[in-house]
């Protein structure tokens, strides 16, 4: 669009909002939602279409030495078949507001062999988890590029099936580290303000957890210098489900999809993502507010307010899920409210 | 119930709420949620049955005079057309979430003769408006009454009906001003906190507003002392809607029935009723917290923890009908997420 189209199709959009029958502004951030709807779909009708949460699966190295994580490293196969199931919490959102959910083996170290790909499972594994980054990076190369280039696939193959909302959502036992190690790498907090007690160490765990990551945050970026890439980030500190995710908002924001933000690890992707391509930022709402330690501030850093705080830190995209509705009212508000003129209700004196 | 009962209830819902397939505590403010829905319902199955917003509509005597209102007290009928015909924002979010609207005429200055009474609408109006209170008190005790008594009735019916969930709204030009003269009364806040822009009052709008409303208040509390009752305040104050919907919330409470605050006017009509019995308090999940100046203090006044803030400051339910959502999904994960037995995931190690 030119700039000339965009000023007049804002003003439009603006101009329909304020003539619904209402006090002007009165609905708040809805409206906010309403218009940036508009200018990314390119419409005064936007319309939330078959949206989906996407929740991307993958085990870390560095679970295996328990210094990071309460929960065992197999939570992560069994949560995956959990969902396919329909036992998981984000099942249970996602059946309430008529989401499609899909789960992807972006590198689960279990065989899902016997699980045939469907509509709601695609395997899609890098290998069967990640190096341990106490060692050595936790990928390479090619598995990092792999990832995204399926991230961007996955998202792709949806968007061509008539989608045009979709949330990301992640499961991984240790990738709360994860989180925390690319939040520091790009943020440039200290670590103590980056690491939380993810799925839930006590005090003692979340000590040791602090530790390693500050060993393993030293050992990485001392080879990059101050500004390591979001290639490098990724990289050291991986995820296969972080990278992968990484791929797929790029691939969202470039279909003008709405993107749904959901908690502390998906937003960690975002920040590896938008170091690529920061306008991708303009396709996102911001679900929620995790309880996770640093989300809030990397909230901060990305200015971005979310539209809700119910002290979740589930992940699974469940906060997105959540959020969806919100920002489905505020397209329906838009499409169906009555105007003044049309109600016949005075505007004021 | 008796206490060890109530304390049994209460553990094994705990129980329940932990061995679902997550984190513990890690669904937030839904597990508070999960947990008071089936203490209020005495079930370790709360369940969420044909949900209502009742919008309750009133015309306020100070209207005529100009001095607190933006619109004029003709919007009152028109905006009840408008619910009856679909096209305001309550309508909108009900047909989303699947809430039924009930419209009902508590005091409109205007007939609706020609409009049937359904399923949708009730006849239930105790006058053509209220008195103009800096004259006298805006109504009579029998009228109190009434508008109480019809509050009751109308509850009870829909209660009969299957809804054990509820929310009411309101609509009525001038009504901003009875609530922050409620508010005042109840919370001995001073008036330049509760009174707020209502539709949209500009600066000197707003000035004019807060000196009436000064006046009025000093008029009739000096009459009664520091301390009126509920019933002194609603007949000096008013709003039919007001004292209509106090009826509403005690009997919806009586019920046992999960009630749902919306914003200002109707949490100032909260503020009456648990002045007659706190316990009702116990029912109440406050959807969330209106942009209307002195909301947030009520909130606080009643340790109230709203759901939302998204900025709304529009009433007719509308915070009540976006919040409803939330309370679904709390008691749908209680009732359909996998246990970690169930699902054989494993717990912390």
């Amino acid at each position: 669009m030119s700039t000339t189209a965009i000023t007049n199709l804002q003003k439009e959009l603006q101009h329909k909002i304020d003539n619904k029958t209402k006090p002007t502004g009165s609905l708040g951030r809805l409206e906010e939602i309403a218009l940036r709807a508009g200018m990314i779909q390119e419409s005064i009708q936007p319309q939330i279409i078959n949206p989906h949460i996407v929740v991307f699966a993958g085990d870390h190295g560095i679970t295996a030495t328990g210094l990071v994580n309460p929960y065992p490293q197999a939570v992560t196969a069994q949560m995956v078949l959990n969902f396919l199931n329909g036992g998981a919490a984000i099942n249970v959102f996602c059946r309430q507001h008529d989401i499609q959910l899909l789960v992807v083996d972006a590198g689960v170290n279990a065989d899902f062999g016997d699980t045939p790909p469907t509509k709601k499972f695609i395997h899609s594994k890098i290998g069967y988890g990640t190096k341990n980054y106490m060692e050595e990076p936790a990928m390479t190369n090619q598995e990092l590029e792999n990832a995204i280039e399926k991230g961007k696939r996955v998202v792709k193959d949806i968007h061509l099936a008539g989608c045009n909302c979709i949330g990301f959502g992640e499961m991984g036992i240790g990738n709360t580290s994860s989180a925390a190690l690319i939040m520091a790498a790009i943020t440039k907090l200290p670590l103590e303000i980056c690491v939380g007690r993810g799925t839930g160490t006590n005090k003692d765990q979340f000590d040791t957890k602090l530790k390693t990551l500050q060993k393993v945050y030293e050992k990485h970026i001392k080879k990059t210098g101050a500004n390591p890439s979001a290639t490098d980030i990724l990289r050291f500190f991986g995820g296969f489900e972080i990278a992968m995710m990484a791929g797929a908002y790029l691939e969202a924001a470039k279909n003008k999809m709405i993107i749904v933000v959901d908690g502390f690890i998906s937003t960690a992707a975002l920040l590896t993502a938008q170091l690529t391509d920061q306008s991708i930022l303009m396709n996102c709402f911001f679900a929620h507010t995790s309880e996770e330690r640093g989300h809030e501030k990397m909230l901060e850093y990305l200015k971005a307010e979310p539209l809700l705080n119910l002290r979740m830190r589930l992940g699974e995209g469940t906060g997105a899920a959540l959020a969806i509705p919100l920002i489905r009212s505020a397209v329906n508000f838009l499409n169906e409210m009555a105007s003044f003129e049309s109600a016949g209700v005075s505007n004021k004196e």
